[in-house]
C-alpha cells in the first residue's frame, strides 16, 4: 500500500473522469505487442497459492448448516475456503491515509483516488465461472457482493461501489481465475450519474419508476429473453454491444442490499442461465459485466440492474472520437439467439 | 445500396445513441473467434483493383503544375490516382431515398441513420501511413478531407462530418492500407455535443475561446510535445488512453475549412511528425484518431482538433459500466516520452 492515492483528473470540459494509475510503473517498452504472450505460472487465486495475494478482508469457510465468514489475520491465510476476496495488488483507488498531502493544484480539475479495489474469488475451483458455476456456489458470490457493500457503505468517503467481472483476456482479465472485481469511488461515476439524473425527471414528473415502465414493456416485446420468479433478462433497445444483455430484478430495489434470500438465489439462477446461454451461444465468448446500483436517497426513481456486455467489437475511431456507437447486430436477433440458448441451459 | 437506412437508437435513459448496422448480416458463428484469422487476399485499395471497390465519387490525379480532381463515371475507374474516395461497401449511414418508409414507433426514441460513409484511399501506396508518409502525399489528404466536407456542409441533412482513422487489425482497421473513414451523422453526436455545451459556457462567462486558454496553457506545461508555427501538439491534462495526444491548430478555427494553403502544409508536417513519433516510440502501434470540429455558429467557442488514441489497452468492466476510465500512464510520462521520439523523426 502507498500512502498517496492515485490522482483522477476531469477533462478540461467533458465531465469525464480519468484516474491516473500509475502505482505500476510501466515504461514505453512494457506497450510494444508481444504476440499473444499470457502469464501461465502458477495462479495466484488458486487454493495453496494464497500467500501470493494480500490476506483476504473475507473468507467464507465451509460451517455445519452454513458458512463461517472470517478474515486472514496476523499475516496467517485460511485455507479450505469456499470464497476469497483480497485487496488488488495493483489498485486504482486506495483507502485514504494520515498523512495524505494536499496537491497543488495545477489549474485543470482534480480529487485523490480515494477507495478500494478489491478481487473477489468466485470459487476454489480455477474455472468455474457463472456460466457454467453450481448455482449454490454462485449463490455464496452473490451474498458476498452484498457482505462487501454492507462493508462499503458505512464509510463515509465511498460513494459509489461498481461490482464488475472481466471474463477472459481479450475483455481485461490479466487472471483466469473466476473472479470479480470491487471498486469504490469518491463520487458517482458518471455513466450511473446520468442515468439518476434521466430516472429522476421521469419520477418527478410521472411519480413512476422509469425502469419499473420499460420492464413491463421488454418482458412483451421481441427483445425477451428469459425469466423467473424475481428477474428478467432481455436484450436493451439501443445495445452497444452485439449481443448485449441485461438482467433486472422485477421487484423495485435501488440496490443489491434489499435482495431476499429467496430472491438472491434466483439472482443466482439468472447468471448461471443467461452467461450460460451466451456461453453456449458464442462458445465462451469474452465479456464484462456490471452492476449498476443507487444508494438509499435515490431508491424511488433507480432500480438496480446488471448490464452484460459480450467483447465481439472494437470500439473504433468513430466510436471513440463520437461517443455514438455502431452495433452490428440488432438487438431483436441478439434476443432470439440469446432466448434459444438459454432454454437449452 | 439499400434504400431503407439503419435504425439509430438512443438508450432508454442516455442521451446515446447507437447505429443498429444489420446490412451486413451477422450470424451468432460469425463472432465464434477464429484464432487469428486475417483476410490476407488483394487488397481491394491498391492501384489495380478499383474495380473491387464502388466508383470513386473523388479523385486526385497528377496533372501539370497540381493535381485533377475528378469523379469515376459510367462504371469506368479512373486509374493513376493520387488519391481516391469512395463509399463504404458497408455503411453505418446512407442517404436518404425518396419512398424511404415512415417507421412504426415502438414506443422507445429511434431515428433513421441518414448520411454518408466513404472510405478515403490516402495513397497508391499499400503502406504509406501518416507516421512514414512523405508531406507532399500528406497534403493531398488534408485536402481531400477539406474536398468531402466541402460537399457535405452543402446538404441539409448532414449535421456532423466524422473524419476518423483506425489502425491495424487491433484498432479496428479490417484493410490494412492507408485509409481514413468519413461518416456525416444527421445530429451533431454527444462528445461533440457535450464540447459544445461546456465551451459555450466559458465564452458566455469570459468573452473567450476555452480551447485558446488550453492551448497557452498547455504549450508551457509538462505535457508539451511538440509544435512548429500553426499547430501544437501536447498530451491532454485527462487523456483517457496511455500517449494519447491532441494536435490543436494555433488560431482559432472551428473547422478545417478554414485552414489557409501554408496551415494545410503545417498539419501536413504535424501529421507526418507526431504520428512518426507514435510510430517510433512504441513500434508501429495501433491507433486511432478523430478530428473534432463545429459548424459555422458555433464558430466563437469552438476550436477544432484532433485527439489521437493508441490502442494499448482494453477498456473493461469498470469503464464500459461507469463511463470512468483508468489509464496507466500519466499524460506527463506519455508526453515526456513522444517528445524525444517526436524529436528524433
Amino acid at each position: 500500500m502507498h500512502a498517496q492515492p492515485n490522482e483522477m483528473r476531469k477533462d478540461y470540459l467533458l465531465n469525464r473522469w480519468v484516474v491516473i494509475a500509475t502505482k505500476r510503473k510501466r515504461r514505453p517498452t512494457d506497450f510494444v505487442k508481444k504476440a499473444g504472450k499470457r502469464n501461465t505460472d502458477t495462479c495466484p487465486l488458486c487454493p495453496g497459492n494464497e500467500h501470493m495475494t494480500p490476506p483476504a478482508v473475507l473468507v467464507y469457510l465451509p460451517s455445519k448448516g452454513g458458512v463461517k465468514k472470517e478474515k486472514d489475520l496476523n499475516g496467517r491465510r485460511h485455507k479450505n475456503w469456499l470464497i476469497r476476496c483480497v485487496p488488488n495488488l495493483y489498485p486504482a483507488f486506495t483507502p485514504p491515509q494520515k498523512g495524505n498531502k494536499a496537491k497543488v493544484e495545477e489549474g485543470f480539475i482534480f480529487k485523490w483516488a480515494v477507495g478500494h479495489h478489491e478481487v473477489l474469488i468466485e470459487s476454489p475451483r480455477h474455472d468455474e465461472h457463472p456460466g457454467v458455476a453450481r448455482v449454490p456456489q454462485l449463490i455464496h458470490v452473490v451474498n458476498a457482493y452484498i457482505d462487501r457493500m454492507n462493508e462499503f457503505c458505512r464509510k463515509k468517503y465511498v460513494k459509489y461501489v461498481s461490482i464488475f467481472r472481466n471474463h477472459r483476456l481479450e475483455a481485461g482479465a490479466s487472471l483466469s481465475h473466476a473472479h470479480t472485481q470491487i471498486i469504490t469511488t469518491p463520487s458517482i461515476p458518471r455513466t450511473v450519474k446520468e442515468e439518476l439524473k434521466a430516472s429522476k425527471e421521469v419520477w418527478r414528473k410521472d411519480r413512476e419508476c422509469a425502469f419499473c415502465e420499460i420492464l413491463v414493456r421488454e418482458k412483451e416485446s421481441p427483445r425477451f429473453i428469459w425469466e423467473n420468479q424475481d428477474f428478467l433478462a432481455f436484450a436493451p433497445w439501443a445495445g452497444v454491444h452485439p449481443f448485449e444483455f441485461w438482467i433486472f430484478p422485477k421487484e423495485h430495489q435501488c440496490c443489491l442490499l434489499e435482495l431476499s434470500k429467496t430472491q438472491i438465489k434466483h439472482l443466482a439462477e439468472a447468471l448461471r442461465k443467461c452467461l450460460g446461454g451466451l456461453n453456449f451461444l458464442l462458445e465462451d465468448p469474452p465479456y464484462n459485466f456490471g452492476f449498476h446500483q443507487a444508494t438509499a436517497e435515490a431508491c424511488d426513481h433507480f432500480h438496480w440492474h446488471l448490464e452484460i456486455y459480450p467483447k465481439l467489437a472494437i470500439w473504433a475511431g468513430f466510436e471513440r472520437s463520437t461517443g455514438t456507437f455502431i452495433n452490428v447486430v440488432s438487438p431483436e436477433d441478439a434476443a432470439e439467439n440469446l432466448r434459444k440458448a438459454v432454454a437449452k441451459e
